[in-house]
């Protein structure tokens, strides 16, 4: 019995400490969280005779990864590695890859892997090279610094995604992106183990890739901005290589103008002027689903370019037709009559039904936006959910499609162009409550991350994907229980900063937007303004999507703000704390922000004026109205004058230049405390 | 005579006032300056309304450059314009832009134009479309602003070229910069007018272009990091869009590492193990100028590149062969006596030779390193001056060329990666003080900037290109006379600003690698310590070349630091200013310096360490220790303690982490008043 006793107790001292899938690490910022994970007290000092070994002979995605981990590592750490290639025959390196085969990035690939870190030597095994890169983004968030000494963290991993589908879509319509706007984005996509790269090509406002069968497309359709097909292949490779899927999208039959302004003849309503569209909508132009050219252009354009994308999987789109033209005509009338097909939606299947057939010659599966799930569409299209629980219905689209057969992907909930706070997204789990059958629950694929681009910009699109996509990512890859929000915006800040160390430009654009509004002049006041301040959210800043055009200035000031304004994320904590139990500290730190605001408002006042700073001046005369009344009461300890604080309240919670200050909760449960209190 | 006097009066009050070419105006911050220039009261105001007319019919570089100005212009002054595209046909328009000649970029085009503000309408004329795009620019630099308007200033302007070759340098082979890195330079020189790129494509440290004749040499010579041919050629249609020519460089006969490692038989040792070279200096891999097979391969080589780039020259370095594997091999030793040639630079001068004549029937003309300039080398070849006044002659090579019959550009004196103030180059003239005839003098064609890349890469390379190029832009534009440094200075701030509108990163990154720095910390004390700290200069950063690896870090410290410490800068104006006439003002000036100093020091002593901070820490606390002398006596008007100043000033002077301290100078200057005077 002692024997025992005795046992027991050497194991728990020899137990590693283990964290339960809640219990996540006050000291490692790693994100996606790992499925298992267990810390030791074991350091792996890096030094400058760090090497690499990857333990299989001919292959490039791991040697591609590994001598980028070295590149960013000696970046990070500012340690000079004497070499500076991983090597493949050198038995003593402090890290050893291995893994068994060499895979392209398909759906449902290996992506796990194992990783110890020791004080001699750091083992990262996997089964196939897409596991082994994903285990090399894990070790890179395992660095760890002293004052003299930087190491990686001694753990114990073993890691395996959640979902099969973690992606991430880029609108490059609304707003062409250049090719190295989306090979940043899919490093960063990478860095947090995302798989699955959703391409938005086409659109009303653009036509962004060359077509040599239709060259007018591109040259009529696009502005000059385009994607030859060269940089497509590049893009590919690029992607490949990282162990990402490029699903191309080409959006039909509807947000068709652009394929229009090139083949007018294609389109449903005759002697309509069809134009590249400059606004933001949902708009008329739709293809003739009743005119045979039509399926002859898809056939030919799909046959031409569906071979750039490797990919088994094809997006029609298929959103957001409202049949319009369709019904003005009377051909298509007589043409629905004839076919016994009653409604728009009907002839819209009729037309996907002859699309998924082009694509199943070419070896592709059709994939569409959930308006494509009609009872004749055939339950080999993947299903992609935008509009959640529509039209009154109880189960997501997602549930629905899965029960009645289909594959899907969820997107409602991640709209990132909707602005909303991380913690938003973060919350929303693909599965949620939903009682499936293991079957069922098989054909849900993931998620995807849907970056619309009406309001982005290669300027701002970095800010607006990141760093909130890593958050979501863990939803994608970490299990179901990981939903620690404190611990999240932890991990997030470390990450984020990360992810500009690998070339994104969500932090370093924001004083280059803020310079421009200034003309040259110090930022300062702007960046403390920018601090509490968010652009508008859910499409509210360019409501009936006229405000602003493709042409419009992007370098205003909500385009320097973010969806998680940093200040008044604190100040919201602060205020809790003070409110639940005041202190002299509480009460110091609540006028540290507000002297901060009248300070901002001060340096403000004295920049040589422009038109565009005047156009923010009421915004923070609000703010330093607001901020004097609670500053001067908490100094003095003295009564707020209630009608003055709430009319400046009331002033402060106007937006003006499609921003909000987003301290009114906070302000106005302060406000309500103090009333009561002095 | 009364008559004549009042008309002499009349004249004069309807005279615009008009600038000398010595006189620059205070409030327009054009550069480079234009050739004449005057300045009326009229103000083009902007708004929502402006538009552009085109009076060309099919062209393109116009129109893209027209559209490109709307979006600049839309952005800097935050108009959202009605009309996002220039017109054809729209006689109403605010900017008329009218030219008779579309052109190819080629040396000596006509790049002038005229440009009139009115406060109603822009003309914009020119002989070419490149004059028309060069005058765009021009005009995108007389935006102003008041309280709550934006205008054009209302100018009339005459402007040309001094120099025909006006150039920029970058060296994609010691690090690989992609194609974003080139477009973003291209964007910037066509900002301040200058119009050859030359792109310098090999090296011993990487070949960069993909050959399919020859594919070992972007397979073995590149670590992967290399230009596709398409995107070479898409390049180029950026570059000639923005009128700039594309100078391809292939150097040879040295400076042949990474061909070697391709294809080692064309070296001149044998049996020596050619691999891409890690470090940086002068080599000894040189090709074989007595292999048969090297011309057989230079031929085939340059055949399959050569129509890549439809620009007339064709550089083949030739530069720093010490041709020392030549004298240790006994055939080849034997093939000079055989052919008379006594030495090794004769053995090249005869390599060279062939060349140009493999050159000549691709219809390139063959441009070379001042060393290719022998007694035999044909006056055909174009000799570009690196060495200046090398080996005791009194003339650049420059000049010695020019009167010898070749045509030559000036890069002496432009090195930018020697990290010199921009003052230095500024004050380089092409021709300075030689007199030369009119033949002479015309084949002078201008100069080049020179950006070596062994110090710097895609996160660096702006800030080291930029702002400086932009004086030196000038330098090759603007009327030899406009020489005033301050007025530079001032004027160099605006464009600084303006390049980074344009997408450049020399400002938006040094952030980010103070960020790095500290570990994603507050970067303020790091931003102060920088701002009067410069990178060592004149290659004292990396003496011998070892100390730096092409895979060594450069996100350190000094690369956040640039050639013109601002804060140094200003300060050392105060000492002169202090010196000159102490006062209040100049003494608080002086105190509010040391303050910042002081402050900076004591923000850093509260970061969180880590071993980069750590390297950082007696730099800063040298400073500390300075300022903190100064401070005390200005503050009492108390003596300084002369040992500890001097002492502290001594330990100030020790570079740290391949930076100095740039206050040596002032410092010493104000401690000896200060000594002198209490």
């Amino acid at each position: 019995m002692i024997k025992r006793l005795l046992l027991l107790l050497l194991v728990g001292i020899f137990t590693q400490h283990s964290f339960s899938q809640h219990q996540l690490s006050k000291t490692l910022d790693l994100m996606p969280w790992p499925k298992e994970i267990s810390e030791n007290s074991e350091k792996f000092l890096i030094t400058v005779d760090f090497t690499i070994q990857i333990n299989y002979g001919n292959e490039t995605k791991v040697t591609h990864a590994a001598t980028k981990f070295l590149r960013r590592l000696s970046n990070r750490t500012g340690v000079f590695f004497k070499n500076g290639f991983p090597s493949k025959n050198n038995k003593i390196s402090s890290l050893q890859i291995s893994f068994s085969n060499v895979v392209a990035p398909i759906l449902g690939v290996d992506e796990s892997y194992t990783l110890d870190v020791k004080n001699k030597q750091i083992l990262l095994n996997a089964t196939t090279d897409i596991g082994a890169i994903r285990g090399l983004e894990t070790l890179l968030q395992l660095v760890k610094n002293r004052k003299h000494t930087t190491y990686f963290a001694g753990v114990s991993i073993t890691d395996a995604p959640r979902f099969l589908w973690r992606g991430l879509m880029i609108d490059v319509a609304r707003h062409f992106m250049p090719v190295e706007v989306i090979k940043r984005n899919l490093d960063a996509m990478a860095a947090v183990k995302m798989n699955v790269f959703h391409w938005h090509l086409t659109d009303d406002q653009g036509f962004r890739v060359e077509s040599k069968v239709y060259p007018k497309l591109h040259q009529l359709g696009s502005d000059g901005l385009y994607y030859t097909q060269a940089q497509i292949k590049d893009v590919v490779k690029y992607a490949t290589r990282l162990g990402i899927r490029v699903i191309p999208e080409f959006d039909v039959p509807g947000h068709a103008s652009a394929i229009l302004a090139a083949y007018p003849a294609l389109g449903s309503k005759e002697g309509y002027e069809y134009s590249i569209e400059r606004n933001a909508g949902v708009f008329d132009p739709t293809l003739d689903p009743t005119n045979d050219e039509t399926y002859v252009f898809l056939k030919n354009l799909f046959t031409e370019i569906a071979p750039l994308f490797p990919d088994e999987y094809f997006h029609i789109g298929g959103d957001e037709n409202e049949g319009k033209h369709w019904s003005e005509s009377k051909e298509i009338t007589a043409f629905k009559k004839k076919h016994h097909l009653k409604t728009n939606h009907d002839l819209q299947t009729y037309f996907n039904i002859k699309l998924e057939k082009i694509l199943l010659k070419l070896n592709k599966k059709l994939m569409g936006w959930d308006e494509i799930m009609t009872p004749t569409m055939p339950t080999t299209a993947v299903i992609h959910s935008w509009r959640g629980t529509h039209e009154g219905l109880k189960e997501s689209t997602l549930i629905e499609a899965a029960k009645k057969g289909y594959q899907s992907v969820l997107s409602n909930g991640y709209y990132i162009d909707r602005m909303l706070s991380v913690k938003h997204h973060y919350g929303v789990d693909p599965i949620g409550d939903a009682v499936l059958t293991k079957q069922e629950r098989a054909r849900i694929l993931g998620g995807e991350t849907t970056m619309w681009s009406e309001l982005v910009t290669p300027l701002t699109v970095d800010s607006r994907i990141w760093p909130r996509t890593a958050a979501i990512a863990e939803r994608y890859w970490s299990q179901k229980s990981v939903t620690d929000v404190d611990n999240m915006f932890k991990r997030l800040n470390v990450v984020s900063f990360q992810l500009e160390e690998l070339g994104l430009t969500h932090l370093r654009n924001k004083n280059v937007i803020l310079r421009n509004i200034t003309q040259n002049q110090n930022t300062n006041s702007l960046t403390i303004l920018s601090e509490i301040s968010e652009p508008l959210k859910i499409y509210s800043r360019n409501s009936g999507g006229t405000e602003y055009q493709t042409y419009s200035p992007f370098v205003l000031f909500a385009d320097a703000c973010t969806a998680d304004a940093v200040d008044a994320f604190y100040f919201a904590k602060v205020v809790d704390r003070h409110l639940k139990n005041p202190t002299e500290k509480t009460q110091k730190k609540l006028m540290y922000f507000f002297q901060k605001w009248i300070k901002g408002y001060s340096q403000f006042q004295k920049l040589k004026s422009n038109p565009k700073l005047e156009k923010l001046r009421p915004l923070y005369s609000n703010l330093n109205a607001v901020s004097e009344l609670f500053y001067k009461a908490l100094k003095e300890k003295s009564r707020l004058n209630d009608s003055a604080v709430n009319s400046a309240i009331h002033e402060l919670r106007k937006p003006i230049e499609d921003v909000a200050v987003v301290l009114i909760n906070s302000l106005t449960k302060l406000k309500n405390t103090f009333i009561k209190k002095y």
